[in-house]
């Protein structure tokens, strides 16, 4: 088996984030994994929604879009044609629900957290990297909140970040890009914890179902992979 | 650790699966988990969408919906409010995905059918329900189809079913219903084949992350669940 | 002339009512009109919209929705389409009207109810099916916020029950079933107290105009039917 | 009794009908019942909608709205809402039915008729002044069609036109305006023939049911007006 | 070069300005430019948009629709396609942003007027027609809120009007009709007020660049024209 | 006068035009005006609207769009909101005149060029910023479509380039970044092509009304700016 990028089976993308990535945003990232670019704002407001007033909790909510040339074909931009379709609301609930993971929502007071993943560029894996991102983002946003003396305690929980996992013709491979992802025949994105616990597992039998032994062998190439992403996370943010 | 309804770990609950529900539909199934009541339906009808047109192979697909008084508090209606939300269209993918894994799209034929879930009362585990019993009215259907000669060879593949597994109050239970579902720490739902294969697994922890061995045992209880399920389709389709 | 189902001219099809039909509302009941099926819930809820508030009255209003396999061909799922059509429109308007006329809104206090009915399965007459069960889930209803203490007067001033009639091979006949509805000249929906009181006529002439005298002899059959209806709605109230 | 407008009981408003009204439209009407003010179109198309096509037949339908500031307080603006509301909604499917019955659709050919009635000042009666000036410009839209030689036979059957009947203080008042129907116990609006079958007839009770004798002194007033109004019709087109 | 009109090339079509022409509006407005006749009212009400609340000043804003059948072929009613098309929008966006320019919002107080343009009869120039006349029916409206009491300094800071100008056969033009606009190289609209100031300038070419000489001559038959639409302005409101 | 950020009134911000931004589009550029941040693609599909089919001509059609966080303030998602805003519609309608006029309709043949402007950072200026950028995007589509042999003549017509002027503080300045924007008396875009012609001007006094002086002021200093932005387009292209 030999990956389309020359790639090993276990090896990530070249990933890259760059921080302050523009300028108005509380934090602003710009994640890259290979090909795929993602700008992931956070943005810190006062207050929340109705449903949470006056419980002195904050709340974080999440939403994805891509840009209409982003993929190979041009698709209809989603604000034009008045709807999101069924695969952003998917993915923008699966951000939304990883993130908040991250986030002690009663350390994090009356304040609510939107955080954006705007695909520019898309060649496969744009939830993984968008959730990878948007974290950086997170931490970037709530260190705002804290130099500004508007949260006190520490909200910011733990490192989150995902990554893709395949079988590529017969094989488990890591971070699948769009050749792969199109060709796989399973396809299981993971999010975990910096502390090793699983925030969230979705696995999908594109055309046959897979067994539980390629399902073990996905899981540790998604542990070893997040473990790297993590650690990117953490130089990005000492940078 | 004692379950709201006195069930064991690893007990499902009383299961009815009543076929010939509605007169209308190709299939039509009443699907019952405890207390959670689906109506789920197979229609079926000549011609693919666009996208598939002249490829000779056919469609499945599935939509999803509650009545507004399934549930304890009363829900807006969608069709009034304008907009499906963001749970529904999640739900209504997975139903569809999991159930094209069931059917050879290339037996069918330019066929199209239409899965139709609506929840007439709400007690947890909807979507893994609906799951279950529209792969029966989805067996229904086809048999309609081969028996009056619009398909010839074997469009099901398999049979398939789901449950959901959690942790509740620590430990790994089968079958949530709705008091164990909203405070558990974790909930999965896991769809499999009766040939033992996963087609879907989607985990994800509310509050904490869960750990692997967490996972292995809840993935241990719904393989066990899911097994029985597969035999309750079958007996009700030799009723 | 010879009805399809074989009924007499002024004879209704077998009319049942299953009270406590779902689990979570405060009135619901299960309404068969011959194969017409009906699920009919009223939720009883306190405040009131925002034009009523203040005023110390209460507030009542309908919604209708057919299942997309409710019928022969399946029909579009108006959530996923997202508007509702003008035929259900006009029927959830008529419910609503209807059933308020059944409701003294001074003795509700400031308590909304609304009234769903879901078609399950249709076969004609659906409009007055819905009216004629969803006035037992409302009488179910208000007896609920009574013995709640919610309510201290008696809101529900009469019983309110339909029946459609129409002209079928120039013969006036009684509660028509779809065979009958698609092929008659003249449909006409009768709501009726059972104080012998008029609440709402609509009559329309499919293709030809229709007299006077046919429209003299078809007010008479629809008030015979709603008395039976009013009887077997007291009847289930006993039960 | 003393009616607001000091009129006797079975007095129609002034009624007038301005046909050419504007110069696009095959038919084009401004149709008078007092200071109700209405424009009704008919526009002729070649063609006609996808499930009519092949027939050999044609069609008729119809829209209504109102200017925002045709009523006392402004209105939003349906289009910019995004929106018809029930009501509009439920008077344009009311004059599309009405007027069919105008036309005998397999004379018409491949066809469609597409009726306008837009409100520009009302007071009460907008849904029948619409279907009373609606038929003439409907007229005009058919006389197009034969003078250019698109049609050969002759599509209408019959003269149509509407008038309000209610009870107000006590009394069977004919075409009741804004104040009255504000104000009035019972409302039914009936739409009839020349040839004296009835097309369609809509009563309703506002707060309390209305009695047979009362519904049949409504009717017998309707009948006078419509009989009246149909003069009034001919006389225009005679101008 | 002749016009199609035969109108001079600096002559504005014949221009009728009906005050009070509905009954319900504070100011109410016909307005024609030879064929193109638009309604314009002006609804004043108590209140302001939440984010003006407590700042002491007013609002103004403006609406545009055309009736379907107003031009020569029936376009779809927005209210029933549920959006609003670009070039409404863009159109009601120019009217609101010029008639603002004839208030002084301070001394409006805490007051909403709402401009309605409704093009009942189409033959270019609607924009430029309804700033026209709406602005008339905005000084009625303010008239009406100074005779009440509601408004105590003088709102109104100056006169608006508005006309298109063009090259039509290489010749600048005044004031296009729909033969002309539709073979123009060039259309431009201008608002001034009758200080001479200008409020707005739109100029947009069809399919080749303009030079700055065709601008100069454009602009300066547009003062022209625009000054002779002040003095008719005048006139009607001394009527 | 000082301007904000300390430019002389004639200067423009630093322009900086990058070119192959993303890699799927056929053009793709990303334009920065100062802190404004556009990326514009240009896809190039093979076949034309409904409406120009069979004419042998091309279309080119433009849609614009904000990222929620490329401003101050977190603006709501269109595409979650279900509509664009008015000032989007606006805007992309005006890019897409625009660019029409740089094309040859005819020469580019039954081919649609979709222009995609999103704003990833705004400091003022991003619709002119966008008709800059996209204009350099459009140039290498069509250059893309005669490299492969599906042009054959020269659809380019003519540079197209856009900036800002106004009157800040009573002075005239040349390319508003959003400081001067929100405090300038009056705002002018103009959009003229190389060749000297004006594509389209559009003034607007934001509170007084300017003058013909004050107009003649801000076109002269449009016309250098543009001329400055068609150097800058030229270079980018040889690069």
């Amino acid at each position: 088996m030999q990956r389309p990028s020359g790639r090993q089976p276990e090896q990530l993308r070249p990933i890259r984030i760059t921080r302050n990535y523009t300028k108005h945003a509380e934090g602003s990232v710009l994640v890259e994994f290979g090909d795929t670019k993602v700008i992931c704002t956070a943005s810190a407001q006062a207050g929340v929604p109705g449903f949470l007033k006056g419980q002195g909790k904050g709340w974080l909510t999440a939403e994805y879009g891509m840009l209409p040339r982003s993929t190979g074909t041009r698709m209809d931009r989603e604000a034009a044609r008045g709807k999101q379709n069924g695969r952003t609301v998917e993915i923008q609930r699966l951000i939304g629900r990883s993130l908040r993971a991250a986030v002690d929502l009663n350390s994090l007071g009356e304040n609510t957290i939107h955080i954006d993943c705007d695909v520019i560029q898309a060649d496969g894996g744009t939830r993984t990297a968008s959730i990878t991102g948007a974290w950086v983002a997170l931490a970037d946003a709530i260190d705002h909140l804290k130099s500004k003396g508007l949260v006190t305690g520490e909200p910011l929980k733990r490192a989150i970040a995902s990554v893709s996992v395949g079988i590529y013709q017969g094989v488990p491979v890591l971070d699948l890009d769009y050749p792969e992802d199109s060709a796989a025949d399973t396809d299981m994105n993971v999010v975990m914890g910096n502390d090793g616990g699983i925030i969230e597992i979705q696995g999908t039998a594109e055309a046959e179902p897979f067994t539980e032994a390629e399902f073990q062998s996905m899981l540790a190439l998604a542990k070893q992979g997040i473990a790297e992403l993590h650690q990117l996370q953490q130089q990005s943010l000492q940078r």
